[in-house]
């Protein structure tokens, strides 16, 4: 086992990253857990176009660089994927997935969330074959096609809008009687005669043709009427899940999953931290991420210095 | 009298020109006064190293590029001070300091904070002219000079750490018996020769040859003991003061006087919302201000159309 750290941070999407940034200044020698999908969410993305001060900017270029100034700031990076952790004792005690262990005196946990599936028939068949979670990623593969938005929030809605771009036949299932968006997000899509709107409705199937989506049944809920509709393609925009598994047992969670914090950015644990996605299912952008990653830091440090450990 | 806006901004650091952004791209037109700063403290800063994504970045450029931004988006800016507000009605109306009215459905409070100043005599006399706040912005005019400090913590340390880049003759002056700094910045001060402290001590005078300062007077708090030190720099590093004084009849301050928010950005008045320095006493970095800032936006719009207004 290698020495206890002052600081691991779990996790290197907006809040990972900008929590290391701000922790290697302070000379605490971090180390963070890159994870199962190094950068986050952005990673799949095209496009930012509301990072302040960046007009339009790829989402992996913003990642790339945030990552290359915590690695020249000092920060130590590790490929691995934290499975199982320790949070009763002090020091805390980590597990990745390669079973190596490890030991520190504070945590960051960045951990993010994971976009929701349906599980309905053909989703896992076909995904990557036409079902996807990222329209702005996928779009450009579906000028003129026919395509499907599952979900009425916010990025349900941006993924509609998205699609204009690229084809005029796009019909939105929506599982409630109205839409949860934004209102100059839903606004934008209901005044759009490209875009058709499903309510009450679920997708209980996806068909294809064994190299693709061709098509997906959808059934309304109050009449129990089934429609078959030909489509190319399939955009799953219903939510996220925190990625809070092996915290179960060890934090407090929302009823939701998501790691509960008090005062910005307490656990229920004192020296255990949590930044982004991970413990916010309400603004969920790269920009307040970033910020709550840098107060993480310096509350971490604060509790380092209080415990008397630096 | 203009007519009633959905979004005023007030301010326009990174608080306020992130919430710009998030609201334009929302259609919800924000006007963002510019106020008496425009751009906030880092206008008046170097180099700045801890903006995600970019390893070094003049505060200035980064400023400019987030206007920009802002405006390429469709924000609406005013460049002039707002002096008196009224929150007791809605919708609510702002008084100008060239007494335009004007009127909104939501505000964003992002008015920021100045440094304090210590008030001693000498201190207005000699401002700018070896007196000033920002040892980053004028360092390099103290060349192999020597050099005073006010204050003991995070920015007093950044200030004394930065001046060894110029000269080794660097006093520290500290009203309590040690310093408030985070730890990692203590050490730095601690451990460096070129660097001395006076603790219990205050600055009582300053003084100078009309054109430029000379030297000060400090005084040791538990013995009377008073010192006079030659000195051609004094950097006033004793914390900042929030931009609320035209609400303090209007909205919940703190003790301290900062804007009273519960819910990252919620004010006591419903509709009135605050982000950045004004409302914040703890973390005070651009990213955070920034996160904040983003927060209000999507807060304000959330409100709006609860409200029906949009």
């Amino acid at each position: 086992m290698s020495p206890t750290r002052n600081l691991i941070i779990i996790g290197s999407g907006p809040a990972g990253l900008t929590a290391g940034i701000y922790a290697a200044r302070s000379n605490l020698a971090p180390l963070i857990i890159a994870g199962k999908n190094p950068g986050g969410q952005l990673m799949g993305t095209s496009f930012v176009e509301n990072w302040p001060g960046e007009k339009s900017i790829l989402g992996p270029t913003l990642m790339t660089n945030m990552h290359e100034h915590a690695k020249q700031l000092g920060c130590e990076f590790l490929s691995q994927e934290i499975t199982k952790v320790d949070f009763t004792k002090k020091p805390f005690t980590l597990w990745t997935h390669k079973n190596q262990e490890l030991s520190a005196h504070a945590i960051i946990i960045a951990t993010g969330a994971m976009p929701n599936k349906t599980g309905c028939p053909g989703e896992q068949e076909y995904w990557g074959k036409g079902v996807t979670t990222c329209a702005v990623c996928d779009g450009a593969f579906y000028k003129d096609k026919k395509v499907a938005i599952i979900g009425g929030g916010d990025t349900a809605m941006e993924d509609a809008s998205f699609m204009t771009k690229f084809t005029n036949e796009i019909t939105i299932v929506q599982i409630l009687d109205k839409l949860t968006a934004t209102y100059a997000m839903q606004e934008r899509v209901i005044n759009d005669s490209r875009i058709n709107i499903f309510y009450n409705s679920t997708l209980t199937s996806i068909q294809g043709d064994g190299q693709h989506v061709t098509g997906m049944t959808i059934m309304h809920k109050n009449t129990q009427h089934v429609s078959n509709l030909p489509v190319d393609g399939i955009f799953i925009a219903i939510g996220l899940k925190p990625a809070t598994t092996i915290f179960q047992d060890q934090l407090q969670l929302t009823d939701y999953g998501y790691v509960h914090v008090k005062n910005h950015t307490r656990t229920s644990v004192e020296g255990i931290f949590a930044a982004g996605d991970v413990s916010d299912a309400r603004y969920r952008q790269a920009i307040t991420s970033a910020g709550i990653g840098c107060m993480a830091a310096l509350d971490a440090e604060r509790y380092l210095k209080d415990s008397g450990i630096i």
